[in-house]
Parts: C-alpha cells; sequence; structure tokens
C-alpha cells in the first residue's frame, strides 16, 4: 500500500474520513502512524495529496486529507484479453492497473474454459478488490473499467470496429509477419489471447473488424508476462535502437 | 507443458527415453497420447525436436526423440534483481525464464529481508524446477544460470564492473532523468530493485561500479510486472514511435 486510498462518500462533513479496515491495520502495524503525522492518501476518482492523522489507535484512524496533486497520466493501451484462470486474471487485473491501464475488456474464446465464466473472481466485488489493491500499490485514484464480453462474435463485431477509431487495433499472434510496435504516442489497443492462443477463425474475425496481427517476440509467454511486456513496451523511452 | 524435456542421462543405448514422472501423466492426461504419435521434445543443454510414442501406459511413456532444431534465441538482457520474497521470486524466475533470460544475478540489499535468504525457494533443487517448468512453457532447451550474491558490496565490487565490459548496465531508479532504452541490439544487464527501491547509497555504489540509471515509467511496479516490462521493451519491434 503506497498510498491510502478512500471514498468520497467516507469524508464526513468535517472533512476527515475514519479507516476502521485493513486500511486502519496497515496504518498501525506497517506504517507505524502516529497522531500528527502526514501520510499519502487519495480519493478513488478523484485527487491525491497528504492526510494528516487527526486520531489513531490500532483499530481506527482519522484523517484529514488535503488533496492537490492529479494522479499520474493514464496508460494510452486498452487492452482486451480472452479471460484468463481465475487466478491468472487476479494477476493481470494488478499488473494492467499498476501500468495505468484503464480499459479492460476481458472476451471469450474457444480456448477459454467456459468454467472460468463462473469463478468468483469475476464477482464485481472481487474485481474491484483487486483493482483497489493495485492503485494503492501504483499511487493512482482512477479505477479502470473492467467489461465482461461472454460472447466473442457480439464483442468482435459490435464492440471492436468502434475501437478502431481511437487508434490502432492489434491482436498478438506467433503467426504475424510484423513485430508489435514499442512506444505508441497515441492511444491503442492491444488484444491477447488464451493460453494456446487464439484459433485461426477468431484471427480472421479480429482482422475483419480492423485490428492487425503482430507477433511478441519468438516464444510463447504466459499471459501474465504478455501483459507486462505489452504495457512495458508502450513506456516511454527516450533511447530507441531499431533492430 | 509445449514441450517434454529430458536430461541426456536419461537416453538409454538404444536411444529411447522413458519417462515414469509428471511428464507421462502430462501426456497421458493433457496431451492424451498414443503410441505411434509424435510429440514436441527436446534435451536440456542440447537441440529440440519430435519424439515417438514408442509405447505409452498411464504412468510411463517411452519415447524415441529425433532432434534437429536449435533453441530459440536468448534474450540479450541479463538481469540483476534484488531478491523479492519467496513467493515473487518464482514467478519472476519463470517469467524471466520465458522470456529467454540466460544470467540471473540475486543481489541483496538495505530493502531486503534477511529471512528471504533462508527461503527453501532458493535451494538449488527447487530453483532448477522452476527452472524447468518455464523452459517447458517457452519451448527452450538451455537453463538460465541461476547465482545468489548474499553481499551486496562484494557483487558491486568484484563483479558488475567486469558485466560493463559487455554492454551497457543499466539499474531502475525512478529518480532518474533518463528512460530505460527499448529494443536494445546488443546485450545488456538490467538491475531491479527490491519493493521500495534501492537506497540512494547504493544506487550511488551502482553507478561508481558503472551502471546508468533509468527510470522505467512514472508507476511503482511490482517487481514481477517490472521484470516483464524490461523484458518486453527487449524484444524486437520494427516500427518504434519516439515520444
Amino acid at each position: 500500500m503506497n498510498v491510502v486510498l478512500f471514498q468520497s462518500h467516507e469524508k464526513r462533513s468535517d472533512g476527515t474520513v475514519v479507516l476502521s479496515d485493513r486500511r486502519a491495520v496497515h496504518m498501525d502495524r506497517v506504517l507505524r502512524v502516529q497522531a500528527g503525522q502526514w501520510v499519502k492518501v487519495g480519493e478513488v476518482g478523484g485527487k491525491l495529496g497528504r492526510g494528516r492523522v487527526v486520531e489513531h489507535s490500532p483499530e481506527r484512524t482519522v484523517l484529514r486529507p488535503v488533496l492537490s496533486e492529479s494522479p499520474p497520466e493514464p496508460s494510452r493501451v486498452g487492452l482486451v484479453l480472452a479471460l484468463p484462470r481465475p487466478k491468472v486474471l487476479r494477476r493481470v487485473l494488478r499488473a494492467a492497473t499498476c501500468f495505468g491501464v484503464k480499459r479492460i475488456d476481458l472476451v471469450n474464446s474457444w480456448r477459454v474454459e467456459k468454467s472460468y465464466w463462473q469463478s468468483p473472481v469475476l464477482e464485481a466485488e472481487s474485481v474491484n478488490q483487486v483493482l483497489r489493491e493495485s492503485l494503492e500499490q501504483a499511487v493512482d485514484t482512477i479505477l479502470p473499467e473492467v467489461r465482461l464480453h461472454r460472447f466473442f462474435m457480439e464483442f468482435v463485431g459490435d464492440e471492436l470496429p468502434d475501437r478502431t477509431t481511437g487508434g490502432p487495433v492489434f491482436v498478438a499472434h506467433p503467426g504475424a509477419s510484423t513485430e508489435l510496435p514499442v512506444c505508441l504516442a497515441s492511444p491503442c489497443t492491444i488484444i491477447l489471447g488464451p493460453e494456446g492462443g487464439f484459433v485461426t477463425r477468431e484471427i480472421d474475425r479480429f482482422v475483419d473488424a480492423g485490428a492487425q496481427p503482430a507477433r511478441l517476440g519468438e516464444r510463447i509467454l504466459p499471459v501474465e508476462a504478455a501483459v507486462s511486456a505489452v504495457l512495458g513496451r508502450a513506456l516511454k523511452a527516450r533511447t530507441v535502437v531499431v533492430q
């Protein structure tokens, strides 16, 4: 937890925020705060700043936040992911949020096991919890929008074409003849397949909808590694050596 | 398991390999092989190819390998990591191996908890198991060399200066004034800190030894995300947009 986040409805009329959950425990055990001290705080959906500890006990902290900084710039990458298995999904949501991704679409695919769609990890509360913890890690306040698309063709037919108007759409595919670009200066969407990859007719549908197939190296990467690799490539760089 | 790996000492005089461990179980339950079928195989430290299933039962498979392909090109990046906590270490070793990293140095640092050095995950057998499974995922045969450096100053004083003769050495540091390059055409070494980062005097020692501080985005990334981001940036790209 690199920032203590609170929600606007937690603010009391006197401007203070009372914490009595894991955040209070964290401040007690990890930060070892004392009354009078300042801690890094942020309002979910709002600004970052500092909060003065007005009162503190092991189970309860009262903070007076002073918010003045904008949250860090979001990533320019929107992610479309074939729904990974639940354990991997958590890690992928965490990584994407830490890199500042604000739009994550989870789609069905031939090689996505049907049971994944029943996972409790997909419940709104569970997703929200992962996203909140990730914002706390990344010192950000803006929750990503995570959307579920149970039907592949519906997503590709109805939603993806619109996406191409907001920047290029790439679908990671080992068979592609060009490599995925790095350091895109403009927004883009990157589609990553399930373990085992998309099947050929899925790649064809993505291409019909305006996506460009692109390779991400020569190797079969685990989904979480591929997500961070793609997002790492979109981070700024001053020196670039083209091969 | 995208390739079935065996070790040279497992080859019998008639050229076949007998598998009776998790690999046999995998071939039975996941690949559902039958006698006469071919599967993707590789020899640890050697070549890749195909293996003909000579005999198969649920607990035992006899393969006759025909090896002709070289393993994929290794990553040009050598990694130096402040020893992460054990759970993260597994994931980091896995990611690095999947990207083809062949040299991983785990070093001590001010913010590395002493107890991490006692973890059973660091035992040679445990590390080897993670690396083997990762090669099976990445369809590679060359094990990375993982070395432990219990003493920070010994590593930085005795080993790091030599490393700079083999290409640039970068130390990821949020306070750096330049960004980490992408798509290096030549070998390089990248040093990543612990949770909370290196302390200033550690950065100073790295710089004294010839390393260049470089930023990796604006955000605090979990170690495993930073590792994949760095390695993703070193994968080839045809299109590059500099910002």
